[in-house]
């Protein structure tokens, strides 16, 4: 099926975004008509201009406040549609929106409706161009699918058909507040479908025109079942354009061809969850794309990269030694340090670009070239990797917050990316007790938190949780972390909820590396004792710790004595401490989870930030 | 009366936030608990820094989830109070907000409440404590002001009293969806009251606690008439502080000292509100601080003065010129021109430290030297000003976006600002057709628009009017419009809704002044046959405003070769052009209002800002 999108998703003029949807691979789009009367193109350039991208014009939209109107009004509406009509000629496009009157000068009467439908659509017929109508989810009287379908059962036109909006409809089903079963839109007949517009959001308790016109997010961002309601419309027979429409404050002033891109890749996930759906009939699956290859399953994180700089090499270096890491490796042809204990692997890449930060994370896969196949097809550029004789083939993406996601199988041997490396040590005893990497947590620029998210969750093929928001000393702070239903891929996600002015770091909080162990206590005295920089944290947040939960004291005097952070939910308990902030922005954590606790202690991550700022003044 | 601020209200850290309400002249804190626990320092030590700073900590807040439980959850809810109250003791502070509770423990028993809070306030008197008791909005069951009011009463214990917060009241009063007239609130006993939050907030429909968290503003700054509510509090007999608790995602990441000040100018003008207000009993009036000189009448815009650099300064030069203005001075000391038209007035301060920008503008006060002192008492800086023996001692203010505002009497002969300027020229007969500065728009930096706006309402003494948001091609933009009651005055604030990042232009919008005529289509002509930059407008905004609103054709054929965008409300119509952007963010506008169109035109706004752009690539 063709892919679309609406103008209205992307920042910019008109030329900028119909560019941005090109170069993303859209095969057409929406024009949003203050688009076009904005732009110093005569429609007749425009149209040259899309076909000259391969952009098929599918929709122009929207045209308001059109039916059940007195005659005087009738006749102004017919005029001013014509003229649209007269502008749609001129870009060489067939459909227009017209969606449900929200005007006081509407009159509830369903017959009167569809007879003036009827008569635009004669009139547009006469062209060569239809109309889908679409029921707002405040329009003034129609405002549910299936009061848009009657009056349009009732028009009973050729050149009348049906737009069905996803936010329109999900919104009010979602919250109950009005609509039939989206199911049933499969018994509609396919030729009256005649436009389909996508939109995720998450569920907000708010006036629904505000939600939609500032909350909607590409399919997959949000908490809508997206894939079970185009699976309904598919059912239906539409075969048009999947076509997404986005009001959104941030994408409009986001960078248009980035967003092009998440839209892109939202839609790519939203058709391999139906062609991989079970209830999807093959009758619609067999209208999709083939989808990209599943993802291989996980087994962990093999390694995260820290990129160093000189200064802050040493640092690092010397505050994993004190942690109990060993200098093990070094890389045969790039100035990039192995340091181990248990299965958790750092690697120090004094080459990289980005000084002193998560450069890159690798996930240990079945099928290291499936996977970057599976990124690759989910819109992932590739990154290339010079290599030289002796060296593996790691296969690389990069995510949209710059870092590398690497593929790779420890385990394979002369293959495995450790023959890349000069063994120079041997891996110590766990002498502080740390056995693997738990997550790693990277900030997300303000821009693309739910592009982020929806890159590591598709590529990865991870489950998004744990979304909360918490109130850090500068500013909100957002958190979603994606993991694979083991838990033994885990990467947390977070970023400013406003992008912060000068007063307020522009990245709330630095980037961290999570360290697991079964005895944090012990852990936390080895690496005292060993000089590690462990974050002190204040005796205040101990006697609020007592007051809420009323722990047993020796517990309570040990979290003192360690600077512990403690969390516990209904399903277990998290135990976590921290290292100072090491050059600009990169810390370690130290978290022993205990029962099911699948969290990230986010309601300590203020206090931690507070700590931080307190050890660097 | 006390006037005080809660820790959540500012970003930072505890020490920040205490640093910045002494620097605004609080005389007190309300201390937000994770505040405090967050803190390396301990109580005694925050005691002991607010009394050098000479803040009162007023209030420890809050204790959630008290009342109405069974006997177990009392124990530990007793136990905890009890730990708080050691807090409470050791950072020498009286009284405890305890909020209505939200806990599906809490079971709907208004005797068994307020038997547990007549035991808590118990054990707070036998220490000198003291509880003041909160409905908010969102409570299980205690919900509305009257109802913790009633439970109060029954408590009845000495240390048990009444918080009440403007926002959790008038929240639910405003918007019908609960708890009695707030003026009723003039009749509890005034030793009842512990308390009093306040807190302005815009009307949303949405989620009241998503609301309250989220959206709160400064009293002035939002829809509520605080004016009313906190003079019911007064006739009770409330003489406690006036706290702000305010929670805002952009004062939460905004510098605090700016934001203290904000807040202390929202309360001074809140305070000479009711201290002028005739509905407020003269036994309330009289607890009050002095109020500020009342405004005076301002006649008009006298000047707008523009900073240029040498480029800039000919280019904007020559599109005077262009527009028919005159160069009729110069600054005795200073290099400042002087042009004029009508009684339109530009000056260009080549000496300015900003480039390009409308660094000041000039108001016409029947009083300067009282205008510049109601300035001051409202927290705005004076601007120190290097006046020469021949020079009028002009009394200036600096506004929160940088705009140094003057208060002057152009027609006061020889002390008059003109007598500053040898006049080398004189006033044309408007040549172009302008008459005088119809008002001048001001972008605002993103965290500081709600302070801008209370800035200019509170120091001018004028309304605000015309908030609306419009979608413009690099993000969504804010407006409102301070005006005096006759339109004399007017200036038009704009900003972005959200931060812009490195895509989007960081100022969405140049600044610019609009100058009125009373023919734009002689003017517009005259002053294109003169060579004036002025900025085309698309053809098909004239297509789409054909189609939509059917005008004359001739008055269509005009405003499409004049290049004037039309707008029209019930009041009358807009016509206006405007010139290309000159040098990096200033333009002119050209206005015509016919009949009592009061607005600015802003939803042709985004046309403007596109034509802008083609403009300049």
């Amino acid at each position: 099926m063709r892919r679309s999108i609406a103008t209205v998703c992307l920042s910019g003029t008109l030329e900028d975004k119909l560019d941005a949807a090109a170069a993303a691979g859209f095969d057409g789009v929406e024009i949003f008509e203050n688009d076009l009367i904005a732009s110093p193109r005569s429609p007749e350039r425009i149209r040259e201009h899309c076909a000259d991208l391969g952009l098929a014009i599918e929709l122009y939209q929207p045209f308001r406040d059109f039916e059940a109107v007195g005659p005087q009004t009738l006749a102004r509406n017919l005029r001013r549609a014509e003229r649209k009509f007269d502008v749609m000629e001129r870009l060489g496009t067939a459909t227009m929106l017209v969606c449900s009157s929200v005007s006081p000068e509407t009159v509830d009467d369903d017959d009167l409706a569809a007879e003036q439908l009827h008569t635009l659509a004669e009139r547009a017929g006469r062209r060569g161009l239809r109309i889908a109508y679409e029921a707002l989810a405040w329009g003034r009287f129609v405002d549910t699918w299936e009061h848009s379908w009657e009056i349009v059962r009732r028009g009973d036109h050729p050149a009348l058909g049906l737009c069905l909006d996803s936010f329109h409809i999900l919104s009010r089903w979602d919250s109950g507040t009005g609509g039939a079963d989206p199911a049933r839109i499969a018994a509609i007949p396919g030729e009256k479908l005649f436009f389909l517009q996508l939109a995720d959001a998450p569920h907000l308790n708010m006036d629904v025109l505000q939600w939609s016109r500032h909350h909607r997010l590409f399919p997959g961002q949000g908490a809508f079942d997206l894939t079970a309601f185009t699976a309904a419309v598919l059912d239906a027979g539409y075969r048009g354009p999947l076509s997404l429409e986005v009001f959104n404050d941030v994408f409009r002033q986001s960078a248009p061809d980035r967003a092009a891109v998440d839209a892109m890749r939202s839609l790519v996930a939203l058709e391999e969850s139906l062609a991989t759906r079970p209830a999807v009939t093959s009758r619609a699956r067999a209208a999709l794309a083939s989808p990209p290859p599943p993802a291989p399953e996980l087994a962990g994180l093999a390694f995260t990269e820290l990129a160093v700089d000189g200064e802050s090499g040493h640092q690092v270096a010397r505050a994993l030694a004190a942690l109990g890491f060993a200098h093990i490796g070094e890389h045969r042809s790039k100035p990039v340090q192995l340091w181990q204990q248990g299965q958790a692997r750092i690697l120090l890449n004094a080459g990289a670009e980005r000084a002193t930060a998560v450069s890159a994370v690798a996930v240990e896969s079945a099928d290291p070239e499936r996977s970057a196949q599976r990124a690759e097809a989910l819109l992932a550029p590739r990154l290339p990797r010079t290599t030289g004789p002796a060296e593996a083939d790691l296969s690389a993406v990069s995510a949209p917050d710059g870092t590398a996601v690497f593929f790779c199988r420890t385990g394979a041997g002369e293959q495995g990316w450790l023959g890349d490396f000069i063994l120079t040590g041997t891996v110590p005893s766990t002498p502080a007790g740390l056995t693997h990497i738990d997550h790693v947590a990277l900030a997300q620029p303000f821009d693309h938190f739910d592009e982020a998210t929806l890159f590591y969750r598709a590529v990865l093929g991870l489950d998004p949780r744990h979304d909360s928001e918490s109130a850090a000393p500068f500013g909100l702070v957002r958190n979603r972390a994606v993991t694979d239903p083991r838990g033994r891929v885990r990467i947390a996600l977070h970023g400013a909820v406003l992008r912060r002015g000068s007063w307020a770091p522009g990245v709330p909080d630095p980037q961290h590396v999570a360290l697991a162990t079964g005895d944090i206590f012990a852990c936390a005295r080895a690496m005292r004792a060993r000089g590690a920089p462990l974050l002190s944290i204040p005796d205040n947040y101990y006697d609020d710790l007592d007051a809420r939960l009323d722990l047993d004291p020796a517990l309570l005097a040990a979290l003192r004595e360690c600077h512990v952070l403690y969390d516990r939910d209904e399903h277990g308990e998290l135990f976590h401490c921290h290292t100072e902030v090491l050059g600009d922005r990169v810390f370690f954590e130290i978290v022993q989870r205990h029962g099911g606790y699948a969290g990230y202690g986010v309601p300590n991550a203020p206090v931690r930030m507070a700590a931080h700022r307190a050890a660097r003044r």
